[in-house]
């Protein structure tokens, strides 16, 4: 067991599909089991985008049930409503005055949106509210609240975890020693995920494999698979298959070594070959997807996990904004 | 009594002056004797500007107590630290999510950053942290959490008013009807009020007598009033006179009168005529000034006036944002 304290916050937008747990989730749920586990739901985090309460309510029900269906370990871990922690509005407002609006220009996403709206000649700013401007401050205070150690993020997303240090760092230069400093952890590129076409999954392509399709909607999806058209008997390159290419993540040593054998040696078809991934694939997902549709019938349990969770996580948020307002305010 | 709230908001930045007391706090005493006031002491609004904790609690010790001394009306007023109510923040983080971004560069305050920064050839976001470039949202959030009908404000701060209920209108819009819309109330100008100079009473132009300045150094102060070089027995235009533009506020109609003849017939010299003035300004702020100093030496009283304060202020808070959340998190 670890002494380090993992963060991650999942937006919620809707079911996960397999590239987006083999990416991100599998990695997280494993950490659990051998370090503390700060896992929160980042429905504030929806607003500046998602208008609708229930949308945002349905999709926190996804995430919560859908992350304990796949196995965080809760010996470990606390899972709760990043709304539920009154401290977490707090620090939200208080690190807005040690943040330079410099810093916010820099974000990627606003940059994006700069961009999207020069290349349409619009206004800079148009379509942009205060609540994506200022999103990577309450990023910050997400990592900083619960005195995370590492926080395991993308490639793409190190630029959160740099505004956290960068936002700490103002914040302990002007009001002495407060906050920790979080260290970003780049996930284990579990390389390309392949989605039904070849190209990477992404809900963008429409390709993806939602984790808890039911069965008969899985096999449709698997079935659908784009392939080339060699005949069975004819040897086929298993790292050009994306039937073998998403095999290879559920399977164990000897079965991924038998498939291989398979497809170079022109020993089975395309058809046969997803059929072998849909019964391994279902059958790795069939008993969180019955704990996952139990606990979507059952909200009221998911309810009594996220309160149990932020009474928790509160106890931990209160502590770092007591010493953050002593800090500011005496 | 009237059934209108009226909410007024007070940075901590030091012992108010006489200009400032006979400009906007005067009146809202007053209006406190008629009204449910809602007053509260704007610390986190300081907070992007004073670092120093210290400070800021002492100037929040002393607003608090000079608003006391001078007679609000606590029967009808409820008096708190801003930042002792939870909901402020969070409606303040949930408010962010509806401001276009395009509403903050309006904003009088940000833009005197812009042009400073542009007349020095400075980076136009320069010395703009993420506190000033955000506070017309603290400010609605102030405004809109405790359903305010009217707010006092001077002519130059019509803009907070004016963001709070756009902000209100854009919430609503997309949410529904969650909140009323406040109406300024533009102050009737007290007009000039000179400090020592002559000139407008300012602390830029360190021309100001403090509202609780010790007897003898407001004696001095007044003493050093600055006037023209006529003798006493030359007549003189009340109305170029500090001393008898400053007397006015204090004195009653038959006082007012008796000096006014005085100046016009030669009658009295200047020496003599700050004479009456200190005697009547001093008379005035004699037991305000005793009670001030009893709260200054007796924090703990203030400590308690303020804590019930804000827990009526939360008990107000936290039903509009139960009803935000609501609206937003379902």
């Amino acid at each position: 067991m670890s002494d380090k304290v993992i963060l991650t916050g999942i937006k919620p937008t809707g079911m996960p599909h397999i590239g987006n747990y083999l990416g991100a989730y599998k990695s997280l749920i494993e950490m659990s089991n051998s370090h503390k586990t700060v896992a929160f739901i980042a429905d504030l985090h929806a607003l500046n985008s998602v208008h609708d309460a229930k949308t945002v309510k349905q999709h926190t029900y996804e995430i919560a049930a859908f992350i304990l269906a796949m196995g965080l370990n809760m010996d470990n871990a606390i899972l709760f409503r990043q709304s539920d922690v009154d401290a977490i509005y707090k620090l939200n407002t208080f690190l807005m005055n040690v943040t330079p609006k410099g810093l916010m220009n820099r974000a990627h996403s606003y940059k994006a949106m700069l961009e999207k709206n020069a290349a349409s000649g619009d206004d800079p700013d148009n379509g942009v509210n205060m609540g994506l401007y200022t999103y990577p401050i309450l990023m910050s205070a997400d990592i900083l609240l619960y005195n995370a150690d590492i926080v395991p993020v993308g490639a793409d997303q190190k630029q959160h975890v740099e505004f956290a240090r960068d936002i700490a760092e103002y914040f302990n230069r002007m009001y002495g020693n407060v906050f920790r400093l979080p260290e970003p952890q780049i996930g284990v590129d579990a390389g390309l995920i392949p989605g039904l076409d070849g190209r990477k999954m992404s809900k963008s392509y429409d390709n993806t494999i939602p984790v808890f399709a039911p069965e008969s909607e899985l096999r449709k999806k698997i079935m659908r698979i784009v392939t080339d058209s060699k005949l069975p008997d004819e040897p086929k390159n298993p790292d050009e298959s994306t039937i073998y290419l998403l095999y290879k993540h559920f399977a164990n040593a000897a079965e991924i070594k038998n498939l291989r054998e398979l497809f170079e040696n022109g020993k089975i078809g395309y058809g046969d070959a997803k059929k072998i991934l849909f019964e391994k694939i279902n059958s790795y997902l069939d008993a969180p997807r019955k704990r996952y549709e139990y606990l979507m019938s059952h909200t009221d349990e998911l309810d009594k996990i996220l309160a149990d969770g932020a009474a928790r996580a509160t106890a931990i948020a209160n502590k770092t904004i007591e010493r953050v307002r002593r800090a500011m305010l005496g």
